[in-house]
């Protein structure tokens, strides 16, 4: 009996050890381990304490704990060009062979003869065309395996790196955090929704229904092998400036309490988050590495950070500085 | 020793039961009370049981397990006309006391003078563009406010039920088993999202980022007080027939494998919902109760089921017949 009582025991200190095992504070084990021990981490750690001391005066319902992240230069690299555009740049490659004649006419002929960031010298337009005519007249289906067959193989022309390799170790380990404090991660990007799609889950732990983006019009058409949705050649939102709110409203239906972000494409959104009842915590990543990964703010082509930092400073939302406060970039690769 | 002993046991024990009834099989206790045990029921039950089941051929994991259902018709009554329609004619009524000379304009003059019904023998475009101009012109903040005092106050014209108690206490039973086994559930409606936003979460437990239904555009504005979302007076998606499969790959980004409507606007969901890859579930909601609530089915101007009967019976979807297969319609009243 006395044997039998002491393995009940055990397994009963076991019980409440798996069960406090569950409700581990986080300081246990450090949540941050790449961020340095800076202004931004403690800004961050004590914006989560805040929100989630139920017997604090800033405590927020799991359900409003709501973090919204821009993609490009928030939680992977953006240069020398938008990854999804070297995806597009392949894409018309592809196409040229297929139909040597498209080689003649633009954006084809910039894609495959000059180098694609002539794309950026040109302005938006001929960039957005380039997007629209190689990511459309093909089921989403067939779209997502050719993004995905290309995010598997392509190699970063300047890293080498696979293209899903130059995630920020810092944000991943932010994303883990907040979940692991209740609260729910979405991506607000310009990106392209179905691009992302792809890879977020797997690269970022976040679920497609969590992915917002820019979206072109789709038709649901009758194939051969049941229903399908064609890929129209023209945008139905461009997730960007103002309509980063608005795709939150469409999408979430709640106003966020943080809000991440890296370029003036991001303004709104912060402004949006910044503004709502409760506390909120806004973030501009500033990159200001140029040997570990880019430097870059008011003058640049791609993610300009202009405005965005004198509001940040204005409003006082927190200003990561790539080179002081993250002590790793890239997460190690296998 | 022994009482101590006593008491770690019976801890224990509690314990034990607790899991298991974190666990607990659906059986123990029925999950669906207002279903009769009739062929519906059996398909219900056999269908989350095969896809639950981790060691059998048709299991599904949790992040696939998505369930849509339509609103209209499908968690709540549509009759004599959908229930938003009857909040924008309240509204014309509101604008006509504020601004007189618009009982002389149509949409006004009908929504004031006539039977709301009447819109339905003129056919869709004035009853939409009713919906668009007193759903218009104010922020999302005041349009959820209007939708949320008109919910709370306004009464039924046949049963005189408050409209959120006039939803089918079998379909809360079943979202609430559906998600008891992993599914996450989803609206997907032609009503308006802004609209069914403000009741869904209270009454049906789903929240705002997981309602799919037609959207007005929407402009972000500084106002005095920071940004606003203003409503404008034109449809950004209409939320019916194959637009409601654009709608899920918009807003999910997979496809679901139980859907759930009851009327031909809902057939593309279904057709979509079952040509996918693994098990599928797809239900009608065959109006057939005159005397608990209406009957009507293939020559009704609300929620016409034709097309639709035909195809469930083609392939062998299920039909639930509300008169013979659910022993409750609406909950009890407080």
């Amino acid at each position: 009996m006395n044997f039998r009582f002491n393995i009940l025991f055990v397994g009963l200190l076991l019980s409440i050890f798996g069960l406090w095992g569950c409700r581990g504070t986080p300081e246990a084990v450090d949540p941050l381990p790449s961020w340095g021990a800076t202004a931004p981490r403690a800004a961050v750690l004590q914006f989560v304490n805040r929100v989630t001391d139920p017997n604090g005066p800033h405590f927020v319902v799991e359900a409003d704990r709501i973090a919204v992240f821009d993609n490009d230069g928030t939680l992977w690299s953006e240069n020398p060009i938008y990854f999804q555009f070297d995806f597009a740049v392949e894409l018309a490659r592809q196409a040229v062979i297929e139909n040597p004649v498209l080689a003649t006419r633009e954006p084809f002929r910039t894609a495959v003869s000059g180098e694609p960031v002539e794309f950026l010298e040109n302005g938006a337009h001929d960039l957005m065309e380039l997007l629209l005519v190689t990511h459309s007249g093909t089921t989403t289906t067939a779209f997502a395996a050719a993004a995905e067959a290309w995010l598997r193989d392509a190699e970063h022309p300047v890293t080498g790196r696979s293209y899903p390799s130059m995630i920020y170790q810092p944000m991943i380990e932010l994303l883990r955090y907040l979940e692991a404090n209740g609260f729910s991660t979405w991506i607000v990007s310009g990106g392209g929704v179905d691009f992302m799609r792809v890879f977020a889950e797997e690269t970022y732990g976040i679920p497609p229904e969590r992915v917002i983006g820019s979206e072109v019009e789709l038709a649901y058409e009758i194939g051969p092998g049941g229903g399908v949705l064609i890929r129209e050649p023209k945008f139905f939102s461009l997730n960007d400036g103002p309509s980063k709110v608005i795709g939150i409203h469409r999408r979430i239906g709640r106003r966020p309490i943080a809000a991440f972000g890296n370029s003036d494409g991001d303004l709104e959104m912060l402004e949006w988050t910044a503004a709502g009842d409760g506390p909120s915590f806004c973030m501009f990543i500033h990159h200001t590495d140029a040997h570990r990964e880019w430097a870059y703010d008011r003058s640049s082509k791609i993610g300009r950070l202009d405005h965005g930092l004198d509001r940040a400073s204005e409003e006082g939302w927190t200003i990561m500085d790539m080179k002081r406060d993250w002590t790793t970039v890239f997460p190690p690769l296998d």
